[in-house]
């Protein structure tokens, strides 16, 4: 005698599953059943069909599921500025191209329709969740959760006045305003996002490190990107910015610190010892040549890696499949080791590695029951990724973000056999184009 | 008056055109006229619908058209074991998996196949020539010819026996055989290949030195890819192997330097002076963490620079809008220069300087008047690359082989809309997956 089956929402059936826990593990024929956003189990496919009935099967039997990529460092209202000042210097890329356009166009219009492009971005190369870093949280949040797609979403502190806020106070007041419309939301969650060491000071630092205890949230921080930060931060303060953020209470289980290129061994074991998360966003660091992130070193003395794209100015592009796989490779030469940062190690960063980082791993990052349905489909069957010798090594280092099939987010398709499914990219796509001329002109009118 | 349109087989005209001679141009609205697989013009559309009387337009207002990209170091038909050993040191990578799989497999079938899957996994990325480099010479030439793929194929030579051939003199004659087959041919040249300085004798390289300069073909060699190499050379002829290879007089504008990552600033202008051309292979270099190619100080120094993917089995595919975007993200970093190698010159690298490392510049690689019709056609309209700011930028930085829809080989249709023209794509996925099988069992059986 067997048990009736069990009613869900979703059976997806795929040929191959990574659930990323255990590691490194590829589950052939398997399932995931999926009931109200969340993972019921995931079991042989058989299996699956005998003990449940599903709403809605979907069967890939060429293709592998993975928990769906975390990009765990973005600015993605700089979508539409995409490519719009490549291969300059930093300093003349930012005051000459970057700044200046912002302030001729940010507001809440640009933060929302360069969120939306992203989105679909996002969507288009499985992406399920970001951590997001820029202006106008407000409208940010309200736009994630319009298309139901995760995110954290930074706070921004700057020690100078933006559109955003005109004063330290007012940073703060938007940003408690902010995280209390969210607090309760099952998608939306907030932190703390100081910019950097050279535009915060120590009073706005240690506010940020009340609050965040406070109200429970992450900083989310550009730290060590550039050997200059670094330099300038010794002539300042008399300490590395490390050194400077300990002395004020910051370097602890709430930091996630993005870039960290320039690192002493004494600093990756202080960030290991004290919980600390580490963003790799390596098409950044090289593409403004900022330095070499040691992942591998980071990762094996037991820091948390994640896997950040950046933002589009600087990239330019939100592909976590490509940013995973120039991961790999980097941490290969950088370590001298062809046996560095495995292909199984580089997606752990992209998935569970970001959900930790964010504080979310008891959420997402993983294929496990309980966890949110949060899953990419990726079609191996295309000749880019024939013949199917090892599955994660073809994730990591063949398959590109073209060949995501399917995503769904708490169990909801997002994208279908390539669609989008609840957004309009015709009128995303004529939305981007009308931002290249409005963009143009700021860029002619200087 | 104005004269009667001149009829022409083909006219594609297209939003952008990156002809990349002259260097960094783009031109809007443009159209190239092609008969008998020739250039005729690059004009204003307007201009050459009023010139040409085409039998076919071609029209694609939402994407560039850039000449063919060149793979200027590929071992394709190690297409077949994508990925089947990775992330292990290069030592037990070769000899514990790549040897002993080839050892088993290799015959002219698996070359045959392994080239067919590559042509297929080139033309879906924009890849309209490739450097060759393997044994069965003869058997790639065939099947680069039946599918109209243009290449140059390597005559292997090393110092041990191979299923290609058994002794030294069974390497000179079978290379010279496959030499004079194909020697009239408009499609397929050769070349020499000796494997590298640590396989190839003083006597061989000798033998090389004349016969290429007899046959005026180029000389295609791994060289200078790790400090080991560089090492056991000074251990063995206490010489680096430049400077061994000098003695032999092999260091000229014959000679196509694959690799490249261990170079003293004397070899660079050496290599500058002789016109010596540097294959660039950024995603193989670091995957197996053989070290950092100086890519923009030699291209600073007046070496060709060109861009390979080098084999799948150490990359793990084909493509070459990858490779460039690597190369152009990784000569930043290692330049320590946020302005070292731009996209328009990566994508000229990619291009024009695989033509020249080749020595068919005076054939392909740019979009001018003349040159065979060898064109890719990339979509620029979808969400990864909008808004659409700077062209080139959005080709090397942001777009992706997915976005080539269209290529023309020699002026014949080769990728249409996606679709392959002249290849059975089920076939050559069915064919993959038996090769899948075969190896699995080889794999199993040691």
């Amino acid at each position: 005698m067997t048990d009736a089956p069990q009613t869900c929402d979703l059976l997806i059936e795929a040929g191959h599953i990574v659930p990323v826990a255990p590691h490194g593990v590829v589950l052939e024929n398997h399932a995931v059943a999926i009931d109200r956003g969340v993972i019921l189990a995931v079991l042989p496919a058989a299996e699956a069909r005998a003990k449940y009935a599903p709403k809605e099967t979907v069967s890939k039997p060429d293709a592998v599921l993975i928990p769906g990529l975390v990009n765990a460092h973005t600015h993605n209202p700089m979508t539409l500025m995409r490519g719009v000042a490549d291969d300059l210097p930093l300093k003349v890329w930012l005051q000459q191209h970057i700044w200046p356009i912002e302030g001729a166009v940010i507001g809440p219009d640009f933060v929302a329709d360069g969120c939306t492009l992203a989105i679909a971005e996002m969507l288009r190369g499985g992406t399920t969740c970001a951590n997001e870093n820029y202006f106008f949280p407000d409208v940010q949040a309200a736009t994630y959760k319009r298309f139901g797609f995760r995110a954290r979403i930074g706070l921004p502190v700057i020690d100078f006045p933006t559109a955003w806020a005109k004063s330290d106070d007012e940073y703060f007041d938007r940003a408690g305003e902010v995280h209390d419309q969210w607090r309760d939301d099952a998608l939306i969650k907030t932190a703390f996002a100081p910019h950097a060491p050279y535009t915060v000071d120590d009073d706005n630092f240690a506010r940020v490190r009340m609050l965040a205890d406070q109200l429970d949230i992450p900083v989310h921080l550009h730290l060590h990107e550039t050997a200059q930060e670094v330099q300038q931060s010794i002539d300042q303060f008399g300490l590395r910015p490390i050194a400077r953020l300990d002395r004020l209470g910051l370097i602890n289980d709430r930091l996630i610190a993005v870039h960290m290129t320039q690192l002493t061994e004494a600093e990756i074991h202080l960030c290991a010892e004290r919980g600390v998360s580490v963003v790799h966003c390596p098409e950044s660091n090289l593409k403004l040549a900022s330095g070499f992130c040691p992942a591998c070193a980071l990762m094996k003395a037991g820091v948390t890696l994640a896997i950040g794209t950046d933002g589009v100015a600087s990239n330019n592009d939100l592909d976590m499949i490509g940013e995973t796989r120039t991961a790999a490779l980097l941490a290969k030469a950088v370590a001298d080791d062809a046996a560095a940062l495995t292909a199984a190690e580089a997606l752990r960063a992209a998935t569970w590695g970001g959900a930790k980082a964010m504080g979310m791993d008891d959420l997402i990052g993983t294929l496990e029951p309980g966890k949110q349905a949060d899953i990419a489909c990726i079609d191996l069957g295309q000749i880019e990724t024939q013949p199917l010798h090892q599955v994660i090594s073809q994730v990591v280092y063949a398959s590109g973000r073209h060949q995501v099939s399917d995503v769904w987010i708490a169990g909801k398709p997002k994208l279908r056999d390539r669609r989008l499914v609840d957004m309009d990219e015709a009128g995303i796509l004529a939305n981007a184009r009308r931002w290249r001329g409005r963009i143009a002109e700021v860029e002619i009118a200087r």
